[in-house]
């Protein structure tokens, strides 16, 4: 178990989705599980005070609104987190992004996009960050964004579909 | 003990004394303490889980920009919690207000203006909740309300120092 | 009659029953009433003046746009007020938020979330308050958020309805 | 007296006073007022619904953060009333504008530009509703701008002081 | 014809119908026409300019993003002018709105709500300002009013249709 | 003449006054001059619709707040037109920028970024629009670019001054 | 060949597209490319520096998001860029907005509305910017401007389909 | 030369010397340049696409406004990148932020918030990052955690200095 997924609530899954299939994509281990700053604060404690007992390298946060959880996550471990701001109701994710991105000194939080590209994101970056010590990994990134790439360059043309 | 002021930083004391001034004026017995929801999450969690036994009525979380303490706090209690957003640098506060006004369903937290002003009306709104069963501190309020009103009543010229 | 539930218009309603909803969870008694701040400001000073003395112990004040329901009625009573933005149309209750929170140094408004999460809250910080002198309330409270807590934990896995 | 000037605060004064300049210069008759929706509700309902009888025929309200004094003023005549968000501290009059502007259908409150700019246009808007029927006023409001545009077209050139 | 009510483009017209609609309901004659800033800057030099000849006492003008119309309007008139910000596609009306109440000192715009309501308000304005020199067109108004708080108070339930 | 700079108020030219240094890095003649939306809307109608006649080849309009003079100015003229909001006081420029460039569809404004900046880079574009055409100024444009890439890399370290 | 209009995705063709019909409807040539500036970094910068040799006068390029298109490809050219910041999920255009406007000082992008306005106009600024030296370019964009404003003028009727 | 430091301008060294600063902390080599998206894109190119040869195991790259450093950076290597978004003048950071932030999925920047705080955290997650793979400085980001904890624990009364 390299990554842990975790996110506020159910309802946060299929933006979270994304992290995990990328990490499916680069044949990275992973565990997905819901933990809720606020509904759960111990087992958030418990969690992400253990991560890194259990192996775990990097954890991935999903939360909207007053998302707490990324920078909780952060301030009990010394594992890298990343933040996944879900869309929320009514300010569309820009309440969720500022509860996330606007850490102060001294506990960080690698804040990515709102919404699904952010978990694909996150998803991305957990890899690369594995992948400054992992060879293999580091190969399949390098394929996964050299394919990207062509698929772009294969399709130059915006007007066919 | 009856209110509990916490902050995140000693940085927001010049903003939070405001609410244990207006306590002082209503003579309500209050604690301050720097409880950093990401620096010592231990901390919070013991801070807000114990207050209860420990007689406290109400709980004034005062934080800047990511500002997860009111909500954390809320969290650990299920004493009314009161968040202040601590005016922050770069966005005047919009980070803090949305990370702790923005909380889901299920976690609340009570939350006032930004800066000053919220602090000092965290401050009345603690002795409004304690003056609910408490008739000594409800007449304090409303002599100062009363106060207040004749404030503005005796002084309705602008063009007057 | 403990709590007093007033919204600017009957299409705040939907928004407003979660406040009431949580109430009912709680068995605390409160009346639900249409008062405009705007088209009926006399009603709106008559009522708020006067819940005190029916035994009215907290207010939850819902409204829209430029909101003016809760501080206005937090002007007109010292019960402790908490507003509870609901979401417009243009803004999606930025205007709202801002409307209700911001209030001046000296009349305080507890602000909860734009929309039906912050009509929840507030129902449940109106428990919270009653709470703090009614071993009864508090414990059916403390129940609720044990039982929240038990349905997170007793489905971690995100990947399962 | 065909104009009331109120303000939430002293504090407004300053910005406030450029519609009492602008009247002078119009030598229109105003009166100027602190009336607090929040501290002294009951004067600003006595004042607001006295106005048409005394003779006021536009109310000028101007306000800062949760602005709620021009719009509960209009809440209490059927006089046209003119709003001016007065500069916030933290939000810079956005929270006074929303505040102002965004009224529910039924109550109009004419908002101007947050500060000073627009509370010297509360001045000469108000000019042009009395100039509505009123012809030396219209013709003083005309030999305002005509004074005004030949000022421009006299310095044409931005680099000369 | 009292009042003109101007838009730059058909599609605003949904949204200004609701001005029109209260001028009916005051029984005061209007026109509409649409006039755009931008395509048709020489006919809104025109209209506006020949305005007061023509006996219009009050210009209302809607328009959306960046929405010029009120102002020019307002540039060419010593009428009063109401803005009403009509709500745009990607932004929600916000451009629409600083766009119109921003206006610099010297040239003022009574702006209204985004959208429908702020369109409604626009035609009560105009009464008003109307009415503060035509006793029958204010007792349409106080009418209006009486009637609107009697809905309210009349329906004092909001749980049911 | 190949450029005209015309700003709102003199209050702009601090600002503009870095589009003129800009085109006089590069030789190009122009001319500036106050001209407003709202206090000259004439001279605007009559500057922006004379000005391909008099040779001028691209206007660059400066304004702030409810910023109406490029997009006027783009409405009167077939040159092209490029905007620079100016920095606001209370909203930083947020309302000059959408003022400008949120044009409704068939009349353009290219809009540079908000205060000197774009006032710069105004200058430049201007220079590359003449560019396109005039492989004097292409080289001049060139070489500032070159100069400018230069400085960089001549200077990498940002611990030096 | 003489507009090159490039979008970071194809999904960015149903705004970009009325760029393209734009300068169908002036008989410009213009071809269209799929170049995203951060999956083919380098056949962006390939794309803008071999522009100018290829005979392209002006760039209209647009993305959403951090988009950083239309500034890069700046970089990479002396010629005339315009951007389009299009539409995004969460933030509905302003982050693509601020990401396009907001260029330093140096590197000039001339930015257009949010989304399909704002690509109709980058295809009439390019033909204005090709206008200032083809009088049948300018020809045909000034009868283009006459039949827009005809339209209005023979449709004054708002309330007419 | 384990970390790269990026940033636009020189004027964003204050700013980034706080990541330089901690990783000093850490005792993590790291080397400091100048590079700026916009005025050396090939630069960018060149030292993005090299890093990783070179050694770097991860990039934290500072700027503002429209800051297309970072972001085009990760365009061009498959290190992790993390972002700074530096304060800007108008807008305070909130341009920079999303200009960094709002990354399509593909390519991913893992943000920090705005200004010192940001930079003194990407410092602390670059250090994270390395020390998943290196006990030795993992051991140190707990050192430095736990001292930064007890400092607060140290120093519990917001009163005295």
């Amino acid at each position: 178990m390299k990554v842990g997924i975790i996110m506020g609530s159910k309802s946060d899954w299929p933006t979270m989705k994304l992290a995990a299939d990328m990490l499916d994509k680069f044949g990275i281990d992973y565990e997905t599980k819901v933990v809720s700053a606020h509904r759960t604060p111990q087992l958030l404690a418990d969690y992400a005070s253990g991560a890194k007992q259990r192996g775990i390298k990097v954890i991935i946060a999903g939360a909207g609104g007053a998302a707490h959880l990324p920078g909780m996550a952060a301030a009990f471990t010394s594992l890298p987190v990343l933040g996944v701001p879900v869309q929320s109701r009514a300010l569309k994710g820009m309440d969720s992004l500022l509860s996330i991105v606007q850490m102060p000194k001294g506990i960080a939080v690698g804040t990515l996009a709102i919404g699904e590209a952010g978990a694909a994101n996150a998803g991305i970056l957990a890899a690369q960050i594995l992948g400054t010590h992992d060879e293999a990994i580091m190969a399949k990134v390098e394929a996964f964004r050299a394919e990207q790439t062509e698929t772009v360059l294969a399709n130059p043309n915006p007007q066919e579909d």
